[in-house]
């Protein structure tokens, strides 16, 4: 089994290519988990709630970055541990990496501190890969334009920063991927659904994850 | 002015302290807050409620410790600083020196790590003066079911842990307070309410922080 993280600006279309490999694994009898970060459990989907709801009180960076990091670290013991030790794969939309990306490259907290944190909450486990879906902020932002005219879906508070903000999430992003590049998959996130999918599967055969 | 935080086990007569020493103040036109961990801020108080409710899902004690830390950094940003760069004085119940009594001695986590996060959460600062009310965990245990019997008031999840964790605790606000004598004051808990007050203030006019 293995844990694969789901990173990449919100619009980059991770959802989808989560949902097309959840179906793969099923169709292929092959037992997984799809969670989230913040969230995947009560504790954590509170802390979503504290974090991401424009309508609550602001938490200061550090605050916002302790609250990531407890929600991570319940998630870690209750769900994402036990899963892997009961042979399941676990998709996770978001990880680690979108700590450094939003807290470090977003909010400018230090880098070294923000994977300290990572570390201690995560009791130092890192997923087998992190899949990048790359996209550019501008495409980013049409594609979340497009989400709330068509369903209805308003902005969070980390989506309605500002585009510096979002140029310097998507710039983090890609100098991870590039400082590890065994652990990370880059995507161009511009392709068809169709198109990234395959990506992903002929990328895990070539791992010899999938037969 | 100056931070002082009172640290101690549950029913050691903080609250009491507090408000005698509040009247103080206002009696001598020396302007101040009371503020208390985790709250004091809207996002510390719903941390306090996921920490310390009993029904609520029970945080891991990582998880635990980060949501302490969280509610620490967004007090530090929005209330105490603030408060001491307005020249008031600072009476807070609970601060740093709880977190590693209860989550290093008590949780056992180790004592570095609860340092590096106190560190961060605060962004360096630290009370002028900690103010131990030293109790028996037996006396702190017949004081709460005193309060239960009186007012009705209930165990939190951190109050109906075991004996043997509330003897580290306090045995590790001890350890704290010998390391750092002159950050420290020791108080006998089980003096009267009256005879505390009394150390207390001789103890800041020593200082010479009182008149």
């Amino acid at each position: 089994m293995f844990f694969l993280a789901f990173e990449g600006l919100d619009g980059s279309g991770k959802s989808s290519l989560m949902n097309q490999l959840q179906n793969y694994l099923s169709l292929n009898n092959i037992s997984f988990i799809k969670t989230r970060e913040p969230g995947g459990t009560d504790i954590g989907d509170q802390l979503r709630d504290i974090i991401l709801v424009k309508k609550n009180e602001v938490p200061t960076p550090r605050a916002e970055l302790l609250l990531y990091e407890a929600s991570r670290a319940q998630h870690v013991d209750l769900v994402i541990k036990p899963a892997l030790q009961n042979k399941k794969w676990v998709l996770c939309d978001r990880f680690t990496a979108s700590s450094v990306a939003f807290q470090a490259g977003g909010r400018q907290i230090s880098e070294d501190q923000v994977n300290w944190l990572n570390n201690f909450a995560t009791d130092a486990l890192n997923p087998d890969l992190n899949i990048l879906l790359d996209l550019t902020v501008e495409e980013s932002h049409k594609r979340r334009q497009k989400r709330l005219l068509e369903i209805g879906e308003v902005e969070d508070r980390m989506e309605s920063e500002a585009n510096s903000f979002h140029n310097r999430v998507r710039e983090s992003f890609l100098i991870q991927a590039k400082k590890k590049q065994s652990k990370w998959l880059v995507l161009d996130a511009s392709k068809t659904p169709e198109n990234l999918f395959d990506i992903l599967i002929r990328a895990l055969k070539d791992r010899k994850w999938l037969e």
